[in-house]
């Protein structure tokens, strides 16, 4: 079939809107139309050539949802009519890491959704005879896509394809680890690095969890306002100097959890020094510049500070990511406040450049 | 009173043996007649110049194992003929840190202790008149000493002090990194760095802990015979490279827990760097040099290993400790064969060339 999509041909060129062949979906794999998608930093992270391991022409974005039009032989636990929100964290249930309990991270694909191949080492879409390369296994700027059907998580039809796509990573990240990594309880201090989308949605966790002080932390103080509005309780201008000082007096002696949600090395040795002697833990949800690395004195961890990450915010994302969106429709947390634009397909290079330019908090593409 | 003791009079010089004036124990401490004590690499650290907050002249050691002979005013947890081990980190079951149930660095008497001083902020020992200052709470190189009552941990009178005093320090930071800290499963896979007395204690904790495969890593293969004693199952020579990628292989993935028993900041990079993807627990209990840092990746975390510290194996003195002495009563871990030296009191300074030099696992002094 054909569809419609967003290519990126290479990197640092922006997106062209083209028709593109599709196949439809083999053995275990389902056809999803995509309604919504939001455009991410890590999106934008490829397409300007940071990530080493790019792999181009592309069919970017990792963050929709939609509904199962088709599925391949085998497939058991989705229907055609189902509403989805793609996995890149997929959830196969089989292998030694989601048996093991302990992790989100599911290796049954990882290694072919790391080449921009499905599971059987090719892909599925083309241009012109040329293949083009899955992106995180999604690949959610095309109208259409196939996906693994471990890499779905089936939602309630009553959800709204705008608001509900951005659980497919920023709310999943930033909810999830407070939830699932973090396991803030009632009463906690949380402190915050970044207020950018992450941010809020790891603000909103906390405030969920019942977290009794949620101090935000960013160099913009224009942010204070959205932390606000999602439960923050204080907020700090780290270019005052002494951040770590002033988190340790302001909470008697520190954090219970500190969160980093902004991929700078030495944020991420603030948010861990910060943390509460003898069990306060922090947890890095940032990506990092290629070849940084973090560092602190033995001593920190010594004392009885814990030094951790997340990813998808720890987040099963068959079994969890339908929760999150049960949290959404019970208005337990928002997301339509962090929705500030929503573009055609047409217009998505522009949602980079709101992004680029710190205009938005979340663009999202509607087909 | 007059006791004999172990004076460091200046840092990088002998200990001088000499009779010394003790005060008795004043409101809320206790007079302990001190029966043996271990030398740890603690001490040869501050008596070599390397602690920066090292006091002289001071009276070291914090291994020992003696008996109550007077309590002061108002002592009600222990009296006099009890049998009990010092504790550098005490329990005062009333400060915040001791009330989260989460960590066992009592707060209490921390800042007089890091300054020599008992509690009132004076030192009961003397020496011609001039102050000899205390070390880490304890000085247990004096034959009777005064500790606060919330620093001695009651035990039963049928162990031996030659060996239980090794419980005072080296063996509960070991075996206690492991089921205090780590929380070691039946199962788990478990890497050792440095095969010193801290590592065989963690190995033995272990082992007791029901570990599948007890991996000792150490740059000397003398030490693998003393590994295999107390239940390590396989030996890496970290000088034949590579030790990340040789465990990753060998534990199919990597260590559900390693612990870092060199001080070393590489060390503790490869302790962490070889724990499995998505669980992986690195504790660092080794104490650095001054000024030192460790630092990785921070993909390292956010694929899901932790990064955490131990200090006295995270055992809580007076409620941890006498269990660790019912552990070695009935068995269940070994110490004897790491008291590879006992020596008088006029030869400890011989106990400190036995460390340095390699040949000991333990010296112990007994009076």
């Amino acid at each position: 079939m054909k569809t419609r999509a967003a290519v990126a041909f290479a990197e640092k060129q922006p997106l062209e809107i083209v028709e593109v062949d599709l196949e439809g979906p083999k053995a275990g794999e389902v056809l999803v139309e995509i309604k919504a998608t939001g455009i991410c930093h890590t999106d934008a992270y490829t397409l300007d050539g940071f990530d080493s391991e790019g792999i181009f022409p592309s069919i970017l974005g990792h963050e929709g949802a939609g509904i199962v039009r088709e599925v391949g032989p085998g497939v058991t636990s989705v229907a055609p009519d189902d509403h989805v929100i793609p996995l890149y964290t997929p959830e196969c249930r089989q292998c030694k890491m989601c048996l093991s309990g302990k992790t989100n991270l599911c290796s049954a694909i990882r290694e072919t959704q790391g080449k921009g191949l499905m599971p059987d080492r090719t892909s599925r879409f083309s241009y012109k005879g040329e293949t083009i390369f899955h992106y995180m296994g999604c690949s959610t700027f095309s109208n259409f896509t196939v996906l693994p059907e471990i890499a779905v998580a089936k939602i309630r039809k009553d959800a709204p394809f705008k608001t509900s796509c951005y659980i497919g990573c920023g709310v999943t990240t930033g909810v999830g680890a407070v939830v699932n990594t973090a396991d803030v309880r009632p009463g906690d201090n949380v402190v915050v690095f970044g207020l950018g989308g992450i941010g809020l949605n790891v603000i909103q966790g906390a405030k969920m969890a019942g977290a009794a002080r949620i101090v935000g932390v960013d160099i913009n103080p224009d942010k204070a306002e959205w932390g606000e509005k999602f439960g923050m309780t204080d907020f700090i201008d780290a270019r005052d100097g002494s951040v770590v000082e002033r988190i340790v007096n302001m909470l008697d002696g520190g954090a219970d959890y500190s969160f980093d949600c902004t991929g700078n090395v030495e944020v991420m040795r603030q948010a861990l020094e910060c943390c509460h002697k003898g069990w306060g833990t922090s947890i890095i949800i940032g990506v990092a510049e290629a070849g940084k690395e973090i560092a602190t004195r033995p001593f920190q961890l010594v004392t009885g500070r814990n030094w951790r990450g997340t990813a998808f915010g720890g987040a099963k994302g068959r079994t969890d990511v339908p929760k999150i969106v049960d949290w959404y429709m019970d208005g337990r947390i928002e997301i339509d406040p962090m929705i500030t634009h929503v573009l055609e397909l047409e217009d998505i290079n522009k949602g980079f450049d709101l992004m680029h330019e710190g205009k938005s908090i979340r663009s999202v593409v509607v087909y």
